[in-house]
């Protein structure tokens, strides 16, 4: 163990709440930089959007053109629908060793060893609430063709796929992108609710995302979407105004193992749900992330994978961030009435 | 338990990560007024604040005029500084009754009974960061008064105070404003906090909070100020760039319980460290909050009562929503060197 070394990017483990939070000092700006700045506006930016000129970004990890994947060695072709490239300036960070250090005998650092790579759909104007059906299910191709490539790296214990819109939303290019990130650890977030389904299949025999999907497709009421393996869903304890999970039907907890068919399907209602958020709030800024389980080796069979889609329809205040305790100002069985109607 | 029963506000339990979050039906807005709307600017709300017209906002809850506590049978005075009013649109509200009810044998509801408050300061356009000490330790009078009321009631297990300034924290009035809300359970990311505490004070026979203040106060290089009794420190694993803690030196758990003397010294260093993130950030939007030993009667004296102070330098965005592992782009070493020489 090495005391002094400085990590271009680091995790440090918080000692009360014990959860992890990144220090990426390899990305990071003089605090000057801080300072509030103008509202730059996303037409001010497209002219010189480097995801427009993809040609000039150095070689990418995957690249699929119309539906096909392309093989590397032949280049970037003129067709080319999505790619994926490495993050110019990553949160983790591929290295040989996951280190770690003490200070003052209290505080523990690791490097924030992993991947951060970027999916880029091809059109700037087109968030993938405008995609087709096809182009959609291709991002999902390429989200499971990277998650199987990098799932077999040294320390990587989960893989964190999510996509922002909107710069509410936290998203710093206009250009439709989503990120995938490796982490060598489970958030204690996701622990938590790994090791409270595991509970739940315990004592009653039975995925709680199961138990919960069947209740919701008895009841309706917060239904938005269903087809033959996906439901879409305002979740009963939203944790923001038209939250959206949309989660497979049949109980499958490792999201890389889905088939073409439920590709095709989970596409289809992916891509409602998120038509229906499109034209609902008029194309409101929004995150989704997958929650799947965890690829460090051990059985999550008790698991059940999902997308949460979070509109972003309020700003995180004081509360919330003392408590942890979101103040949704909608019932998610209306917010799902509403979306029914879109 | 009534299973029908229609909450005004409701909380509601998430099985998976055993999350509570307040659906507030009661402040429902119809879904359509989620749409984006433009940026009001703070100018523009001006000429028209309530809190301007404070003789309007019916019989205020508590009063303070020039650091002194007023009678409230002797109305509003002239020269009111701090009041305490109850939320119009409140998150929590009175009830006789703690209800619960069951939905398909399997999500829990419970109504959000309690209190919201308002403290209001007098001058529109003075910030916190911009009052006196004075005027700065009469907040934390005011914060201790209403704390130790509110306590004496009934289904209060929790009391959070805080205060959002700036559009972008979630301020949605310009006039500087704190608010206090009671929760009658209290929330689960605090409850890890308070069992991680637990937990090292039996291990090490020590305050996990006094152990790290120990070490700041030896290393110095995470300290923006200090005075006799109380310390402001970047956090070693800061959530946000520029976090910044302010906590009693003692080993104190009950922020009721300040004295005099404490609120004074309070007043400076949490001042001080408002000054200084003011200056260097340019006037940040930002929140703080309170972390302190619950008041459901039970012994807390492991934990260490703190005041956050988060100024809003980033958005959460998917990573951070889907992990929990906020990825802040400063070291907190860094940020407080700068802080130190504002």
């Amino acid at each position: 163990m090495d005391k002094t070394a400085k990590f271009p990017s680091e995790l440090r483990f918080d000692l009360v709440s014990k959860d992890w939070v990144v220090i990426a000092t390899g990305r990071a700006r003089r605090p000057e930089t801080f300072r509030r700045e103008k509202r730059v506006t996303e037409e001010v930016r497209q002219p010189s959007c480097p995801f427009c000129k993809m040609e000039e970004q150095g070689t990418p990890v995957l690249v699929f053109a119309e539906g096909k994947k392309i093989l590397l060695s032949n280049g970037l072709p003129k067709n080319w629908t999505t790619v994926v490239i490495p993050n110019k300036y990553p949160a983790f960070i591929p290295s040989y060793e996951l280190n770690t250090k003490i200070e003052g005998n209290l505080y523990q650092t690791m490097n924030a060893v992993g991947f951060h790579e970027v999916v880029v759909t091809r059109d700037h104007k087109k968030s993938l609430a405008q995609l087709s059906p096809e182009r959609i299910k291709e991002v999902f191709d390429v989200y499971q063709e990277r998650y199987l490539k990098l799932m077999k790296e040294n320390f990587i214990n989960y893989i964190s796929i999510f996509h922002n819109h909107g710069k509410e939303a936290g998203a710093s290019m206009a250009h439709p992108h989503s990120q995938i990130i490796t982490t060598p650890l489970i958030d204690s977030d996701l622990k938590k609710s790994l090791s409270n389904a595991q509970k739940y299949f315990r004592t009653n025999k039975k995925c709680i995302y199961c138990a919960m999907d069947d209740w919701e497709i008895e009841s309706k009421k917060r239904v938005i979407f269903e087809n033959e393996e996906f439901i879409a869903v305002c979740p009963f304890a939203s944790k923001t105004a038209f939250e959206v999970i949309v989660s497979p039907k049949k109980h499958l907890f490792r999201f890389e193992e889905i088939t073409e068919k439920e590709k095709r399907l989970l596409a289809e209602a992916f891509g409602i749900a998120l038509k229906k958020l499109y034209y609902a709030l008029n194309d409101p800024a929004y995150n989704f992330y997958l929650h799947t389980a965890p690829c460090d080796g051990k059985n999550y069979n008790f698991y059940h994978w999902h997308w949460t889609i979070l509109p972003k329809t309020a700003t995180w205040a004081g509360f919330e961030l003392g408590t942890q305790m979101e103040i949704s100002t909608i019932a998610p069985e209306q917010a799902a009435e509403f979306l029914r109607q879109k």
